[in-house]
């Protein structure tokens, strides 16, 4: 079966309509939040502040995935809607990204914690697959007042007035020590058993290699710059598609979860891998990743220095990061 | 020597004042910082992205905190004034601080690793001390557009309007198995030394306590909700303040860092004392901190649950913490 090709000028249309969706719905995200300043629901509920809260925040996901949901199927019924909470509720957990049909890939709300919370940091995140490839990514931050976007071939912009990254004349390229030099962005996650080998402690190591001195831990001290965990994974790939962070090492997302924030990276000129090392570090083909694949490694735009070319920087960076991180264990069910 | 004491409408002057100056040193920032988006800054300059993106942010932050010193000195000749440039150069560094004179206690920019990679979490910090109490805080973060601001009595406020904790008819209380469902804000510093009881590993083995699942870790497991690192210490106490985090935890800072946010957040309602344990963590009177002591363990605003008031569920909570922390080893110089 032949993926549908889809005209520039019906591109542009969509990508119009996506960031129209994207700013109702994270406006209905802060609307709802607004209410819980004010006390509106809290107050009428006889029940705990966590529960009400919890409460709340389920049915206002729900809320905005099934009108994201509706206005793409009455736009476009022919286009494939995958949602976290649709996908969540289903039988199925196989991979669900088409390779021949248009799909959105929509998670209605990033960052569910910090929401809970009222941490700023959360957002609605708009994916817009073509042939299997993110082609157009909405990310909208309402209590900050951010919107990322981006259109495969139109560019990557914050508010839709400044260019991603946000230096550009010209792009810094990669530190010459990198992940010395780097801010890297990485994030606890919800798997904290207390196994000698699970993830807490994968991560945990991995995080301490790249935070230590360099020369510590055996050599693989990298003295990073600093070390950001914000609690969602769309935040953390926008926030490196701007250049603010310049690696983001994670697994467990799924496809939701970045099925936006990828395409603003890749169109902002980052690079998107795996965050598990292969077996030869040094030599293996740095390939693109795979949407679903839960582990992802992810490089800032970079320019050339005098010795390299921008691309040249990433790659180095990711061998780099491979050479201090532990594999993650993230099975995907049903694959 | 007594304390210089204030009027009220002394105090609301001079409150105004603090406001302005917060708003017109963040515009300072923000401008800096947009010059490197369009690149006029750094394309002019031969050398290497990391090393100008460097002189730049020390060039801004001393051009920002002798405007601030220099409006203090001429609209308040009698005031102390310290501010973290003017400290780092001088001779002295012991507790400066005074217990008789009113003093300005200025971070010009906080986030100085943010700030250099244009991640938003950078602000900048005016306390005002009265007494040795902080009396008048004033945050801005000028790339997310979020002014905290608080004086003693006059409440804390988001934006001028919207009073902190932001969740506030009724503001919760602690959760009741808290440090389970809080969100857990702390930093890995700028100590990374490769040393076995170093304060690199002291952290790493707090965090880890905090995040694993209850029971694990030998019962200490705290399975917090969420674990945010942002790079500021301002911030992290603002979203204390804000009610977004629940528990802010860090050894290092110095009064500047910390004099406003302590300021906001006391006034919203929060608990600030020591991040190191006492010798007995069950029955210690839980004192407030000491400006400058560079331990800080900061709780949110809470109300009152059927079974404790709110400021006996932030002392349980401080005792759970302390828990599962090891001290920190922050000496003062000259202290």
């Amino acid at each position: 079966m032949t993926p549908v090709m889809l005209t520039e000028q019906e591109l542009d249309e969509i990508y119009t309509f996506a960031v129209q969706l994207g700013k109702d719905a994270g406006k209905m995200l802060l609307e709802a939040a607004q209410l819980r300043f004010t006390g509106t629901q809290t107050a009428d509920l006889e029940v705990e502040e966590k529960d009400s809260s919890v409460d709340i925040v389920t049915k206002t996901d729900e809320d905005v995935e099934a009108f994201i949901k509706s206005s793409i199927e009455a736009k476009y019924p022919h286009h494939k809607f995958i949602g976290e909470e649709t996908y969540s509720k289903g039988a199925s957990r196989s991979y669900l990204v088409s390779e021949t049909t248009p799909s959105w890939c929509v998670d209605p709300l990033d960052g569910t914690v910090n929401y809970t919370h009222l941490f700023p940091m959360f957002c609605v995140s708009i994916g817009f697959i073509v042939a299997g490839r993110p082609t157009i990514g909405v990310v909208y931050a309402p209590f900050l007042n951010q919107l990322f976007t981006s259109c495969r071939g139109r560019g990557a912009w914050l508010n839709e007035t400044q260019r991603l990254p946000l230096i550009r004349n010209p792009i810094p390229p990669m530190p010459a020590d990198a992940p010395s030099g780097c801010v890297f962005s990485c994030e606890w996650g919800k798997d904290r058993k207390d196994r000698p080998d699970g993830n807490l402690y994968r991560k945990v190591e991995s995080f301490v290699n790249m935070a230590a001195e360099v020369g510590g831990r055996g050599g693989k001290g990298g003295m990073v710059h600093g070390i950001r965990s914000l609690g969602s994974a769309t935040m953390d790939l926008a926030y490196t598609a701007m250049g603010a962070f310049d690696i983001w090492w994670e697994g467990g997302c799924w496809e939701w979860d970045v099925a936006a924030g990828v395409a603003i990276l890749q169109e902002a000129g980052g690079l998107v891998t795996s965050a598990n090392p292969p077996k030869d570090i040094e030599t293996a083909e740095i390939q693109e990743v795979k949407l679903g694949s839960r582990l992802y490694l992810a490089i800032r735009p970079a320019g050339p220095s005098k010795t390299e070319t921008g691309r040249e920087g990433q790659e180095r960076t990711v061998r780099e990061v491979w050479r201090r991180v532990k594999a993650l264990e993230y099975a995907r069910p049903g694959a």
